[in-house]
């Protein structure tokens, strides 16, 4: 697409657009921009806590609300900010003009509640760019094919902001946060935790899976996928350099570890003493499932007497119902009991260099040991070890991971 | 429509689904309704104070809010109760959905914020009706041929229920709300208001347009266009039969004034001695309209000596700016002076049987002479005698119009 290259696609989150005074800085944001010649598309969230009272009011009339009428319940909440930010913007006396995810184009399919994009149909916000209008769309939401009103599930604006920069060909995403960038780690856990100038995609779908909120993980994937830089910055201090989200970074010669992810929402269950026969896994696994219940990490020790250990994770919610759920199938395949831990930690340490270079692991272990933090499991991926630790000891776990990897230090100083 | 003998169309307002409780009890009138063997399609208003809030929260952002943004924004109260009216429905065991607006196939033409409707394509209801789901539309809203979101001005959840029954032929289509029916003159004002049977679309159009807020007045005439008879009911109270309004009703023999309507919202501008030319209206209020102030009543005294006076009436707010616009075109064609009372009350009588009969205005007149109240103004209508005094002796006027009038007595026993 030509207008690309003059064209930046901006997404502000919920804290951004809390009230009106943050509403009219974002506008002030969104003209500086405009006065060096840029075509503007923005994404907003719903106003502070906006959803979640969505969420709530429903609650109070349906046991367990969901499906097609909490969408159309909560896609208000985008409309509402996109609504008042277009109002800020013509106040100011620029063109201005708020679209539905639907008016958008943004076409789902029908999983209510955490739809999937399919395609955007560009031509209204092409033409109203054309027409030198600020474009302000609802994030979260789209349409499907029956005209009915779908979500993308939490953190779907960020998505919403990487899919329209790629459908209208702009050259970066910018999403624009209540935090200032991605970190080594979670400052409020280590205060020494450092400012990344830049992360792979690949580096950063593992810290945001694995705990990081900084960015909605499917909003990294589309980023990699249509190979869209993605800026993450502060939307209330507009001269701090944010992070960007990218192509595989240049290699740093002494660091691969980019960061130290934390998720303190596990619970672990294990099912002691398995007998080690095929479909045993699937005898666990199939009913979880059908509950609808995620389980994450699966951990199977190497059999001894025929007999294994199978732990797997799920979120603290989950625990009780998973338990009950794999007691009666331990019992009936000969297991010898099943044990749940529901105060549990995944630290993982995550960079792309990791696989192509040995000792990483080794020094992982070596500093949780001294530490006196006992590793309960282990999982590892290309760019990524992660170890399961108790609950209470996660935070002490991020923080003698950071500096073990020497991420406390600027990335100069680690050269000498 | 052959579905439409066995389909009620309900509108339920603002306090009626004001909240979880309330939304519940609307449910199981629904419910009630539902195990007729009725099926039902709803139009729900916003909840409670929903409206108000939002266009508070536009003018946090914006001197004037208005156009577009405000339908997109206000568009969005309606779509919450009619989600979450769905999952009441749901919750009960009954399906429902919730529609917008466009889904419902509303179609409007573009003058945002008080938009028409031109068309209502009824495919998708009659086909979610099919499947025997209650079908819950958000009122007050619709969409234009280009997609974007209209709002019907306040009150236009009942011209999105009445369209709606014509459309789908239903027999009634039933307002639910806050009062239990029309009645003789507001209850508040008289305590001897008598709530009416039954009431013509006309007299009801009267009333409506001369203050009684029971109904908006663009519902009734689209219930007397198409032939749709309104029910009028409290939402609250399931036994108290309500007021319908029809074609022209059954002449009562000895009283054909059907109620007395009040609006307190009256300012009058008065031009005086204007000199007597042809082009002297249109040179005072085509500025007037130019400035989208919109003039009620106009009233122009016989000239005496080719000078005439001329008053008109403007709601309370933009009485100031009529006079200012009104002062410099009066000075340049040569009248006196303006005068502008913005303390000002207009008082009807109102009933189908009045132009036939005369003797209604003499005892209008005598009956507000004789409790001292002066009139300052005074218009009349096929079925209205409208009168303009003192706000201050507004709801006097009406007592006293109420009891001349017998609408204190029950209708049998007028008749003696």
């Amino acid at each position: 697409m030509n207008a690309g290259a003059r064209l930046c696609v901006q997404k502000y989150g919920g804290t951004s657009v809390a009230d009106p005074d943050r509403l009219r800085a974002v506008g002030a944001r969104i003209v500086r921009r405009l006065e060096s010649g840029t075509g503007v598309v923005v994404v907003v969230s719903a106003m502070g806590k906006t959803t979640d009272d969505l969420i709530k009011l429903a609650h109070q009339v349906t046991a367990r609300p969901g499906g097609r009428e909490l969408d159309m319940l909560l896609s208000t909440g985008e409309m509402v900010s996109s609504a008042l930010l277009a109002m800020v913007l013509r106040e100011r006396g620029h063109p201005a003009i708020g679209l539905t995810g639907a008016q958008a184009g943004v076409r789902t399919d029908s999983t209510f509640n955490r739809a999937r994009i399919t395609e955007i149909d560009t031509r209204r916000i092409e033409a109203e760019l054309a027409q030198d209008q600020v474009v302000i769309i609802a994030g979260f939401q789209g349409i499907t094919s029956e005209a009915d009103v779908t979500t993308l599930g939490r953190g779907g604006s960020d998505t919403t902001a990487v899919a329209l920069a790629a459908a209208l060909g702009a050259k970066t995403a910018e999403i624009y946060t209540d935090v200032d960038g991605v970190y080594t780690t979670d400052p409020r856990v280590d205060p020494k935790a450092r400012k990344l100038h830049d992360i792979a995609y690949e580096e950063m779908l593992e810290m945001a899976a694995q705990g990081a909120r900084v960015l909605h993980p499917r909003a990294v994937e589309l980023g990699l996928l249509y190979d869209v830089p993605i800026l993450v910055a502060s939307s209330f201090r507009d001269t701090v350099p944010g992070t960007i989200i990218r192509r595989q970074v240049a290699m740093e010669p002494t660091n691969r570890v980019r960061g130290i992810a934390l998720d303190r929402d596990v619970a672990a269950v294990t099912v002691r003493a398995v007998p080690d026969r095929p479909g045993i896994a699937a005898q666990l696994f199939g009913p979880l499932a059908d509950a609808a219940i995620s389980v994450d990490t699966i951990v199977q020790n190497a059999s001894v007497e025929r007999l294994t250990d199978l732990t797997f994770s799920v979120a603290q919610d989950d625990w009780r119902r998973a338990q009950e759920i794999v007691e009666p199938v331990a019992r009936a395949i000969g297991a010898a009991e099943v044990i749940a831990d529901h105060h549990m930690a995944k630290v993982s340490i995550v960079g792309t260099g990791m696989q192509t270079a040995p000792g990483y692991a080794a020094t992982m272990f070596r500093a949780l040991a001294e530490a006196s933090i006992n590793i309960q499991l282990i999982t590892t991926s290309d760019i990524r070890i992660t170890a399961l630790v108790a609950d209470a000891s996660g935070e002490a776990a991020v923080r003698v991971l950071h500096a073990a990897f020497q991420l406390d230090e600027p990335v100069e100083a680690s050269r000498d």
